[in-house]
């Protein structure tokens, strides 16, 4: 331990969120031949985009703009609301964790559900905040719960993502209306729609632009596919965006990364084929784990998670042993969503790798 | 103000380090002719780096490795330390960020020199700490004023720029050696590197590598011409670097970053031509300036700080002459120091435009 290290920090977990398939990959000295794990959009980004970046690439010389202007005024023209109601970061990760230090001292609440986006937890401990869980409800997470709770402690953050991660299910638009409307004082709903792009229609809520209890996340990394660029935005009030100010790494999302995204957001064609795609993969993983004994669960998302019918740690052998047959995926953490797989949708050549071994897989887990 | 922000949030200034070129340039409604203010190299990035970025392009549907294992290993080469000695950041600022987070609490002490690099105090303020300044002693950084400094406060962190920013100044290597010798027990020595690259030889300290009182900044943004890219690199002990683990956003560096610094850090012969082009540009901005009456101070960076001879005001007037003239420069923030322009060396014919208003210029300024 350094010396010099805070008592907050040097008390924090040295363990991470996510570790990253390079990193398996490395301690297994063999490269994964499907990469379906980190729900990333395997059918690449928008060709424009990809046009766009490489256009770009001689012109990284020059800082981004730090105010993100073209991006920003884009982005509330998409979504109707002014740019000051639009805060770009480096990804939802980075503005999670401006979130939770604008908002939470050592000490404060959070309210999340046990099992949901584990970098939310990380950023709320790394700044010295309680997070407290509450269950799914039939692998849902649970809004009437999150609201008990967050009354309850009071907590200052809720903690909701619709679509859900990692169980792939989502709630309609009315009952997330329905949470807003009942937020106690005092408390912000975060709001993660990462996965909304993927989602039915009906799936994404009204809410106020201005209203100071919300902030909604989106993200270019996954129905855009630009993980690798990192940029992700929120929607909130003005009061809160420009809090933001005063703590970001103001050129922090570079010229690469604008351009990329905006170049991305121009192509709506672009991001109705990846939705059709990945609406076809859906079906295709459903139909892959059936033929395996397998129920897929519905999934607004771009990736489908996987009922095994028994406990966690069968599921912990069939991760095993999908990973020994060269296939990147991942499983829900907690008991009970930790009977499942996740596995993210990918092109027809990852899918193909994944059918042909996952029966095998399953026979392997079962000890046969 | 939004109600739900921390105390200190909300104590905040709505001040940020720096206004961006884009935002002059739209409150103006006309582009620079010369993008010469914000230490950029307009020579661009590596041949290798471009096309590095370019293949990159259809990859970014992947996110970049967290560990960031093969740009680490490559760095650590490069500087004869472990990876385990190397934290890779969202440049300078993003790591500087970090460190302030990792090591200060409220009320704690850092100590700078009074018009050095603004973002470091951003980040002392945004977590808190008070920030202690010391005076410039010739167009220098002090090291025996900021050590005294240190001492007496005490400090947590002891920010050195060498070579300095804004006036381009350098200490040799022995300086820094003796600074690090004499630091107290409890301070860190945080020694801002940027823009090392381009100072003579000698300038470089030896430091052990382990060495607990001592990060070194270095970044892809100045020599390298990444800025746009934002890849920031640090080089200290290991339990220090393991410490930015715990709060660092761990996909931040994307796979896009990763690439590009990997690739221009192989491509010694475009950083030794830069070097040399930088040379001769330091070298033509003298004569610029000698021309219009001014006088360069020596420089150990890619710009180049232009004694005026004159006040705060005049320097001022002729930022404002240059900047109607389409050409964006800075200058030096607190007194003495703003006497003085700031010009980064550009290449031959953004320099052209320079030298064609230099003399207008400071005839306007001086009222003429």
């Amino acid at each position: 331990m350094h010396p010099l290290l805070t008592p907050l920090s040097a008390s924090l977990p040295a363990t991470v969120p996510f570790v990253g398939p390079e990193a398996q990959e490395r301690a297994r000295a063999r490269p994964f031949a499907a990469r379906l794990g980190a729900n990333e959009c395997g059918f690449g980004p928008s060709p424009l985009a990809i046009a766009g970046m490489q256009r770009a690439a001689g012109d990284v010389w020059m800082y981004g703009d730090p105010e993100m202007h073209d991006l920003r005024a884009a982005l509330a023209a998409h979504h109707g609301v002014t740019p000051a109601h639009i805060i770009i970061g480096e990804g939802i990760d980075g503005l999670l964790g401006n979130l939770v230090r604008l908002t939470m001292v050592p000490g404060d609440t959070a309210v999340t559900s046990d099992g949901a986006y584990p970098t939310f937890g990380f950023h709320v401990a790394g700044f010295g905040g309680r997070l407290v869980k509450v269950p799914y409800h039939g692998d849902h997470e649970d809004p009437g719960a999150l609201l008990d709770a967050a009354a309850r402690n009071p907590a200052k953050l809720l903690y909701l993502a619709n679509p859900d991660n990692p169980m792939g299910s989502h709630h309609p638009a009315a009952t997330v209306e329905a949470l807003v409307a009942a937020l106690p004082a005092g408390a912000l709903l975060v709001l993660d729609e990462a996965y909304i792009d993927l989602a039915p229609p009906g799936t994404a809520p009204t809410i106020a632009a201005d209203n100071p209890q919300v902030i909604r996340l989106r993200t270019f990394s996954k129905a855009h596919g630009l993980a690798g660029l990192r940029v992700g935005y929120a929607i909130a009030a003005p009061p809160l965006v420009a809090a933001f100010d005063r703590v970001r790494n103001h050129f922090g999302v570079g010229r690469m990364a604008q351009a990329g995204a905006l170049a991305a957001l121009h192509d709506a064609d672009w991001l109705a084929e990846v939705t059709r795609r990945v609406a076809e993969g859906r079906a295709r993983i459903a139909g892959i784990a059936a033929d395996a004994g397998l129920v897929a669960l519905p999934s607004a998302t771009n990736f489908v998670t996987l009922e095994t019918g028994k406990d966690g740690l069968f599921a912990r052998a069939l991760l095993q042993a999908l990973l020994e047959r060269d296939i990147f995926v991942r499983m829900p953490g907690v008991v009970p969503l930790d009977r499942c797989i996740r596995v993210s949708v990918g092109p027809p050549e990852a899918l193909d790798i994944f059918e042909a071994a996952l029966r095998d897989a399953v026979r392997a887990a079962s000890g046969g």
